[in-house]
């Protein structure tokens, strides 16, 4: 199989990079187009490879592309899911290529070169190699087991017409092992397979104050100031010891043992490479707990964006009519995402003071999620980790969400196994996103040698 | 000469209509020849209502606009001081007609009607006025002082290039008062002289943390988070009484009488009313003090604008690398608005945590200025609003700032006098700024009486 790959590997990159040319952009209307474009080229390239059923599905946002191979009855099945959408690429000005069109450079996490262009960790590198890791198992008669593949294009925007997708095709849907790489592994030296995510809870708050605008010399000093309000209840959502001052916020909180902190711990990052790789010097959070224990088994709260009031060039002295922010929080088993969601409203609107009015939406959520390690899927997914990497690959929790893994469960009834081979380092959802050309090979070789491992072991256990 | 104006209206109303469709934004690099082209226009107008001298001055930044009429060596000298430049008109989707489309529209407190546009009270209109009374003295003899005019177009942006240009023309513009409209009224019942006004330091913050915006799920509670840190430090620059937390801020701040505080606040405004006109349920500010306290004889700080993150459509789950703040401070006489800019960024440098940087910047600024109200100015000031209003108006403070009224005593050696027409209600720098025909009329009426009151007891005082 190595063979193969090295004939097929320049190809495999070209057809990347065209995927990766489209601005698949979820989130932006003006997008839209180019997001039906990218479901169609997927859509094209499950042909290629040997789909025997394709199908485009719409939903009431962006469209779920389907495909399937069906080996045999008896034979195992593996779903596999990916999005083909991106998170926006601002701020352009901080791109060193423009985000759409790729190019591949040299970096030192990548002396084999990265591909440069949004979208080429998250997630269209990652979910094209699931493709062509069956391209070769078709090309060589090995695939042995069933696949489906479900690639969507709303992730980066919630997955909000995903659940209704996957409800309305729950038989057609069945499988024995949900798969998807849209996590990372540490290095090349010591790949890891994700274990756990966080939830979410994503929301945006507005504070409005006067109803126009107001001239700061006749009016500051005199009336709430929805900015410094905004500033006031965010500056309170931490204590000073960083924990989150919502009531109730950690009630349903797992806590993880000591022992399995420290081991947890054994693995964990290298604290100096980690502030240097984002040119920190000093880390911030939870007190008492390590950086890894806050982006893995901890809730957090975030503000993702504010704004309000002149943000242009110079001086206006303006007291703004309206404030806002997009702040979201990471949860752990067990917090409800929706219950949580609810707290931080209750708790944002009772610290608003008079002379404003709140206003809280939930953009989107999703609850925490612990894999199995005990599975046959993970076993065959640890071989061929083994295989490719060399070395046995821990098992690891990851600060972010995919909302989506305890939807499935929740709907189909089946696990997910997550299988990333993205750095911490590519700079998802920021400039200059990037995916390893090497980890992009190792990931379709790993993947490859999965599906007859998975086989295997199935075979073996019926 | 009521019946002059009787004439005349209709005419002065056209050309400020006129005046007002050029968006002379001198914030905004891209508005240079708007700014150009209105100084021109200032230029024009000076020459038509018989100027003997007119000159464009240019400076480093937007050019100033003089013109003079000397009547004779003997007679006193007044100096007009306006700004033809404006406040960008932003968020322009507020506008209930475009901001550089002037209409004519009747509202409760205009009966007979107000001009919308951006500038119209600010201070294009405030300014013209006093061309139009000048034009009227000079077609009816009656000018008995000379004038000279003095039109900039900083003033919204700081007046930067003002001082050097009084400093390097400083025998042109010897005068014995500076007479100015850029302030206001309560109404057309309650007229009042502004002899107070606040001092201003207008400052930028920027904080920083990782060298690039990162995914929230990954960083999330790991490391400073620009936004937070900067919310966190917005909210402690006030304490529970609302008091300005910044070390050393209240020092040299004039404390009044209470004897004068009670008279001032008898003229004060109707809380009522204030709060009603900008639809608010509760005023918020300086314990201890009210509301017309709070915005004339009290220093305020209020945040003017806020960015940072993702502040488009939908969710992008981010931890920004920058945030920024714009933050002004309104300071009383005796502060120094140097020292307070100062005093500012120790503060904000001092309270950032480990893991970001803050970097503070100085817009501008100016000191706060009290203006007498025994000067043969403020006399000649007080019968021109009796005569016109029908009522002997009232000394009051305000809580705006003219920073140049302080550097031309300090330059010139000149006391100014403040005769403004607008009111608070104009919403100036706001969107759907306008000023009342009415305002328009008597301001020019008011002004045409100021100058040969002014001239007489000048001459009886000699």
């Amino acid at each position: 199989m190595k063979k193969i790959l090295q004939n097929q590997k320049e190809n495999f990159i070209d057809q990347l990079i065209e995927l990766l040319k489209i601005p698949s952009i979820s989130a932006d209307p003006s997008h839209k187009e180019d997001v039906k474009k990218t479901a169609k080229w997927i859509e094209n390239a499950l042909n290629e490879i040997g789909c025997s059923t394709v199908q485009i599905y719409e939903t009431a946002g962006h469209p779920v592309v389907y495909g399937e191979i069906l080996v045999s009855e008896n034979a195992p099945t593996v779903l596999v899911y990916g999005h083909y959408d991106i998170q926006p690429p601002d701020p352009l000005e901080l791109w060193e290529s423009p985000p759409f069109e790729p190019v591949i450079k040299k970096t030192d996490l990548h002396p084999k070169g990265a591909i440069f262009a949004r979208g080429a960790c998250d997630d269209k590198g990652q979910m094209f190699m699931h493709l062509k890791a069956v391209e070769i198992l078709m090309q060589n008669n090995a695939l042995k087991n069933n696949i489906k593949f479900v690639i969507e294009g709303e992730e980066e925007v919630g997955s909000d017409h995903l659940e209704k997708f996957i409800r309305d095709h729950k038989s057609m849907l069945q499988s024995d092992i949900i798969l998807i790489s849209d996590t990372g592994i540490n290095s090349i030296e010591n790949p890891a397979i994700t274990v756990g995510l966080r939830g979410l809870s994503y929301m945006e708050v507005t504070v409005t104050g006067p109803n126009r605008d107001l001239h700061s010399g006749l009016y500051g000093g005199t009336v709430a100031n929805p900015i410094n309000v905004l500033c006031d209840i965010i500056a309170s959502l931490h204590d000073e010891n960083k924990k989150v001052n919502i009531p109730g916020f950690y009630d349903q909180v797992e806590e993880i043992s000591e022992s399995e902190r420290k081991k947890m711990n054994e693995n964990g990052l290298n604290e100096k490479s980690f502030k240097d790789s984002i040119g920190i010097d000093a880390v911030m959070g939870e007190k008492g707990y390590t950086t890894l224990d806050r982006r893995s088994i901890r809730p957090t709260l975030d503000v993702n964006g504010i704004w309000g009031g002149y943000t242009g060039e110079g001086a206006k002295t303006v007291i703004t009519s309206q404030a806002h922010a997009k702040i979201s929080m990471r949860l752990v088993p067990h917090q409800e995402w929706k219950k949580i969601s609810e707290l931080f409203e209750q708790y944002f609107k009772a610290m608003a003071p008079k002379g404003v009015k709140v206003e809280v939406t939930t953009h989107h959520g999703g609850n925490a999620y612990v894999t199995p390690t005990d599975s046959l899927a993970y076993k065959a997914a640890e071989k061929a980790y083994n295989d490719v990497f060399g070395v046995v690959p821990h098992a690891k929790r990851d600060g972010g969400s995919i909302p989506i893994v305890p939807m499935f469960e929740k709907v189909l009834g089946t696990k997910t196994l997550l299988m990333g081979f993205g750095f911490d380092s590519d700079a998802i959802h920021s400039p200059n996103e990037h995916y390893g050309i090497d980890n992009f090979l190792k990931g379709i070789k790993t993947i490859a040698l999965f599906h007859p491992y998975f086989s295997e072991l199935y075979g073996n256990h019926q």
